[in-house]
């Protein structure tokens, strides 16, 4: 992760509401709150200050799981493509390599997508790249590119991914590790049984790769069932055996939508014992981790958009807010405490996920927030106001879903 | 239904871009088209015409199920209530009335809401009013009062909704009677099976009432697997026998995402013969009915809100797009084909379900639409797009969801 531009100006807010109702005056300087005290409300305020009004103030918020080198976000319209029977990976990625080669420049593709997500609020992510034995490491080394350009407006991991599989893609191992000296910062995986036929050749490479370049782990499990809950098992065994507690995630993760209550719950214990954090999109017509149970686990559940606008579906607006809305309204969530949580999803426990330092609305974190008009957080998350200034150590950076400048 | 205020000026738009992708230029007199040609470009557009500069015109949204008499919205945020153990409706009935009896006036929630539907596109609607032992007419009072205030802005559709049973709340089916002289539309109902614990009884008072008033009726069905599936097949079998195709409707019908494929095909089968549609807000954490199989079938599907921030549940925006998107998502729907018919539950069928006359963009029907940026239905379905201008019999009467004027 880059750190955003420290700026030594002085940045004052006044009249902040808090998360827990309350109003505050924020004081940034160097790109971090360095006083958070209760709202003067003095007659004269200081010059320069920026007068919130009782806008509620977020953290900005973590899309912990996006795609940059595939949306055709900003590009011409791509209808999907139905696979022939069913659902096939695949058929899918044929079909994704066929729209690719007629796309807008990838580069151009990504910046449309980031500066939506970052136009909404987005100040932390990680995206998932291609790898494999076809594109090679073209992918990488261009969203690697945008990264940079990118560097001092938002924070990016990006995760090498084998897309065609790994034991499937002759070479892919090899590009995998090739993919993390160039800067890749984590290595993923794809449904070890269902696509590579192998869980434990499929889970050697990319657990071998992590300790060998020292880098976490997030692996796309599409499998349902027991056969998906076996993978969690050994993803969780190798997590525990490597010590690399808090470094691993499993992403979608279906299997924990599919399995009895009993089983859930040992498998939320060994999620928590292991540190393997969940991600999930609450998808709209597939069973999904159930997330209050895995969060009353202790299991750290965090969420992304996934696709957006795509050859694997068409959805996706880049909102975490919203798509705190939709971890909410599929989860069943109504009580106060429950959209909290659903906003938790999207913002505090995908900082942590993701091992993000200086997160949060605290004298010391980072001063990457999000204002926009809501009582609190329950009602930011049924609201979802699109009006919002979204600011980046202090600095506001985007308006209403336009970057500023 | 009332009819918009008949407008004799001359309304013409230029370059409206509609649903099959061409641009058009539409002419408006006394609130209809009178004439849709392709667009002409002239170099010099007549004095006073609009142009759309491409925007996607759809005709205003059917709101097909909404409650005015019982949301918050705009109003106090109110907590969700939990029941005590499960989901119990009259221990939630309970709620809303504590709820109600601190609430602001209901005349001025009712038109927040609106205010929120009309905003964002919706030109009819059908709403519930409760009535029961307790509130006797007086919700129905004053919703007719608001409609009355309304009704060059909306065409409302209501429906004398049993909100407390029929058989457990002594007085009710007078009350119903008594509503339907005052002026609703439809006589409502409400699980006949778990509420009122008599299915022939409950059936006997609503389609009776129904025959004695000549009304429609939409009963509100949260039964589940086979006991939901017996309610449908004898509201099916007293619509037919009744002669009654096309004024009946059950809203939410759960039970219908509960049942094999085999016996939906005979459960959809019977639903078009009768003429009896289906209403769903398509729910984030419950079965609900299978849009595609259903209007496969031949059976009328429409969308509506429901509760929007009341007493049931803290969701709803009151955006007939908004809700397209969530029918698709939930639904799987990722093709165009499949884009459009969500966006047709929230539009076309629901005029259909309504019994609407004057409904879409054509010569002669009204000039109630919608402009917006967007390519086409699919993209507009996806995007969502919040910026939009409300026609209303040619005038616009709303703009990026504020009420003009």
């Amino acid at each position: 992760m880059h750190s955003p531009r420290t700026d030594r100006i002085l940045h004052q807010f006044l009249n902040a509401r808090l998360a827990d109702g309350s109003l505050a005056d924020l004081t940034v300087t160097e790109g971090r709150f360095r006083a958070i005290t209760p709202a003067a409300k003095a007659a004269t305020p200081p010059p320069g200050a920026i007068d919130l009004a009782g806008k509620l103030v977020l953290p900005g918020f973590v899309e912990g799981h996006i795609h940059l080198d595939t949306s055709f976000y900003g590009d011409a319209w791509r209808p999907h493509i139905p696979c022939t029977t069913g659902f096939d990976v695949r058929e899918r990625v044929a079909f994704q390599m066929q729209n690719l080669a007629q796309a807008a420049p990838m580069e151009e593709r990504a910046k449309n997508q980031l500066e939506l997500c970052i136009g909404h609020g987005s100040l932390a992510m990680r995206s998932h790249v291609m790898v494999d034995g076809v594109v090679g490491l073209k992918h990488v080394e261009t969203i690697l590119a945008v990264r940079e350009h990118y560097r001092e407006l938002i924070g990016i991991q990006l995760v090498a991914f084998p897309q065609s599989g790994i034991l499937s893609s002759p070479g892919t191992a090899e590009l995998l590790d090739e993919a993390l000296k160039l800067g890749c910062d984590l290595v993923g995986g794809l449904d070890p049984a269902s696509f590579d036929r192998d869980v434990k050749g499929h889970l050697d490479v990319v657990f071998g790769l992590a300790e060998k370049r020292g880098v976490g782990v997030d692996i796309h499990l599409h499998d349902a069932g027991t056969l998906g809950l076996f993978e969690i098992e050994e993803i969780a065994a190798r997590t525990t055996a490597l010590g690399m507690q808090g470094k691993v995630a499993v992403s979608h993760a279906y299997a924990l939508g599919d399995i009895s209550a009993d089983t859930l719950a040992r498998a939320g214990e060994m999620l928590a014992a292991s540190g393997v954090a969940i991600m999930s999109n609450a998808p709209g017509n597939h069973a999904f981790p159930p997330v209050a149970a895995l969060r009353k686990a202790g299991v750290t559940v965090f969420a992304g958009s996934d696709n957006i606008r795509d050859s694997w579906w068409p959805y996706g607006d880049g909102d975490m807010l919203n798509r705190a809305n939709m971890i909410g309204y599929r989860s069943g969530f109504y009580e106060d405490r429950e959209l909290e949580a659903a906003w938790d999803v999207a913002s505090h426990a995908g900082a942590k996920a993701l091992g993000l330092e200086g997160y949060g609305i605290a004298v010391g974190a980072k001063a990457d927030f999000v204002a926009l008009k809501a009582e609190h957080v329950p009602e930011a998350v049924v609201a979802v106001p699109r009006e919002r200034t979204v600011y980046r150590g202090g600095r506001a950076i985007a308006r209403d879903g336009a970057m500023i400048g």
